[in-house]
């Protein structure tokens, strides 16, 4: 059973799976496989949700490939695991009720980039740098940032975001079409190219965020920007949690369009110093990006120093020397490998939620406290202008099991913080199978709605199933 | 049968009708009404559909009592439209199968203002015109425009947009979460006030542009700008709508953040300066607004006056004088008003459809083809940075019948272009009844997991039937 107890683990028969696999490797020959590593690789994702492999894993190269095995598999009621890089954060690959693990990490051809339209259309398994240095040349620049060098397939499947979603949007407002193999084989296109449209259901957004268990998501229309033509960066620290968060919300109330608004709480500072060898204060600090033009970067730094000021921010410093900045975020961008830093040996249990700016400082107060008083290390950052926060939760091998224990308490209090305040039990990371115990308290009879439609699409739940709605 | 054949009229037994209002009057007393002027009036939309009205009309007043007339029309297999303002474009609010108007007009209080956390939640008979009146002292605006001074709830419904979708978004981006009584008289939330979430199924952008066909919508929770420091608006005319289209496309590319990118036709600026007593030149024209800081909404509007220059734009005038803008926009607004006063006594047939905006040249001069060879007079406005337009077809009472059915085949022209151009029906109409017809060219398969939905959701189709998804 996972270590969260969502969901027990049951297997199709061996002779199911084996006539499978005989069919399968007909088509894909050695692209399907049952060999122990290759299943344990693609169970594997950044959580500490039990490893649980597939049954076999197939690559697929083609849309049609993933039709011929949704079909292979929905004809012995066999379950699939859609993986793309295996970077999801909360068990989305373990296979729960066994299946075939569907690897789209070689579906990764970038279709067509329309520079007018701002737009491109690419094939699942593209991953986010790839289509970044792609578009290299076009001017336009793709922003979402989740951290980890993710598939496009697997950030629009967990509705991922990042740093700039403050600015750009996360997925849900980047995605204009997705092309989706239904659990019965069909191909649909969810939307056509135009950036907006009243015409039918909004099955973009459905698909958007439901983690395979609605679907196979195999080509992602994206929205694009212009490469913004000036970029400037600043750091400030401030006395209290308090007076950073305030700040911020003076300073979008203002209209100050930042493109990153980053919250770094004082371990975390610490965690940074020591592993990056930076002598930055040990305080609650902000991490802040300005796109635009030269003269507006400036307006917006000299704005936002000003702003900050009034709340109790210090050594406000901003460049605009692409050097200096990229040593900044590479700093924020450590931030997971300083947290292990902190206390070598350790793993980071992450864990993510998001609530209405307002009760930010609230939530994150209470949940440090409660990392305190449990003796654990949790360096804490937030993507402030969302009302998101990360906890990285320490824990040493010597003690695991009861860090483990521990851990899972925090970051219980925490989800149902995050929901008493009318926030959601996951701002980013995803349900998976880590969060799904909390889905009743956060959508109550919306949940069941979920789960009509659920099972009106996926009648025989074979998509990624124990994943995001129990049936 | 209505004007474009979609669905032939079918109604409750008068039996089955006069039990239900026997049982709702025990509520609703004189607020339910089978009077024909009651009915004909709820029944009234801006299009050009036949008038068909519901069999009585019931105002709510409360989401309880929203529930009480779900569940005796569930009861009975009897068809709900809501009403909002009766603004709606495209034979929404046609009782294609009877059943009972449900007026949620005079539950308009605004709810809950949360300045911090920039969002507000409203009842859906609050206007656009009310929330912004009411925001006033706030700092804060609601920026959705279109038009009309629709209901926010219809707003909701119909996925709305208009004049700066192309800064702000539509009514997709914007809706936080909703209340939404279902099929069988559930009260659901579609999500909570976290500005993102990972959780879940999207319900809310779901709900937002089904047209009551999946629930009513009983609150909504919307996002909210700060008004801006400044503003600046700029009228500048081109030799050729290419250059104009080609100037919009640029400048965003080079993200020039405009807040307004309005293109009027020669025809439409005709019919403006003649109705508003104005002297543009009759060519093709773009109505520009800045929002920023005072240096910034400068620096935009030159930038744009030098990208226009590039691209054949002359006479480039700009002006952060509070009345001119106003005067400006005002015109602007007028313009269907000035397409009627091109041919008096006319009226308007209105359709919009939406494509990726390096077709969207070629699609109106297409459609200015059509039109002109018919002999029709129709203007063209378009939210050209969205590549959404709109064309007023001019009828005139005397040539009714001929004009109407020359207009509609200009229409279907014009819609089965954009769905060529891998555009959509309408931007931001909706589907109502009037391009139900076109769906399946433009979702394809798709069309079929829509109706999927809509079935699991209201198995009895009582919501809205007849509207969006045909069963």
């Amino acid at each position: 059973m996972p270590a969260d107890g969502s969901e027990a683990i049951s297997r199709p028969d061996e002779s199911v799976i084996q006539d499978l696999v005989e069919e399968l490797q007909k088509t894909f020959g050695d692209r399907i496989s049952t060999a122990l590593p290759t299943r344990e690789f693609h169970a594997r994702d950044f959580s500490f949700h039990e490893l649980v492999p597939a049954d076999a894993v197939v690559m697929a190269r083609s849309t049609e490939e993933v039709v011929e095995v949704v079909k292979a598999c929905a004809k012995r009621n066999v379950p699939i695991i859609p993986f793309g890089t295996g970077t999801s954060a909360e068990g989305h690959l373990a296979a729960l009720h066994g299946g075939i693990c569907l690897d789209v990490s070689e579906m990764n051809n970038v279709l067509e980039v329309n520079a007018e339209d701002m737009d491109v259309t690419v094939e699942p398994g593209v991953t986010r740098k790839q289509l970044n240095e792609y578009l290299r040349d076009t001017g336009l620049f793709f922003p979402i940032d989740p951290g980890a060098d993710a598939s496009i397939g697997g950030m629009a499947s967990t509705r991922a975001s990042g740093t700039n979603a403050v600015r750009y949007g996360t997925m849900r407002e980047n995605v204009l079409s997705l092309e989706v193999v239904t659990s019965d084989g069909r191909v649909i296109r969810t939307a056509r190219r135009a950036r907006k449209s009243s015409s039918g259901y909004d099955l973009t957004k459905l698909f958007v965020g439901s983690e395979g268990t609605l679907g196979i998501v195999t080509k992602v229309t994206l929205k694009l920007f212009g490469i913004p033509e000036a970029i400037s960066s600043a750091v400030v620290s401030f006395d209290t949690l308090k007076g950073a968060v305030d700040a911020v919300i003076a300073s979008i109330q203002w209209g100050i369009p930042m493109a990153r608004i980053e919250l770094l709480d004082d371990v975390q500072m610490d965690a940074l110093n020591k592993y990056s060898n930076l002598d930055y204060p040990v305080q609650p600090t902000l991490f802040l990006e300005f796109h635009g033009t030269d003269a507006g970067v400036k307006e917006q730094a000299e704005r936002m120093g000003e702003v900050c000021e009034e709340y109790g921010g210090g050594n406000f410093s901003w460049t605009s020397d692409a050097e200096e900045r990229d040593k900044l975020w590479a700093a924020r961008h450590d931030a997971a490998y300083a947290c292990i830093a902190l206390r070598p040996g350790c793993a980071v249990m992450a864990t993510d939620v998001c609530v209405p700016v307002s009760r930010l400082v609230e939530c994150i107060l209470e949940t440090k406290k409660d990392i305190e008083e449990a003796g654990i290390i949790a360096p804490i950052v937030g993507h402030v202008g969302d009302g998101n926060f990360h906890v990285g939760l320490l824990i040493h091998p010597d003690t695991r099991e009861e860090d483990l224990r521990v851990c899972i308490k925090i970051n219980e209090k925490l989800v149902e913080r995050a929901i008493a305040m009318d926030g959601t039990c996951t701002g980013e990371h995803g349900v998976g199978q880590g969060k799904i115990k909390y889905l009743k308290a956060e959508h109550g009879e919306a949940l069941d709605v979920m789960r009509t439609i659920k099972v009106a699409l996926d009648p025989q739940n074979i998509m990624n199933p124990g994943k995001m709605i129990k049936i």
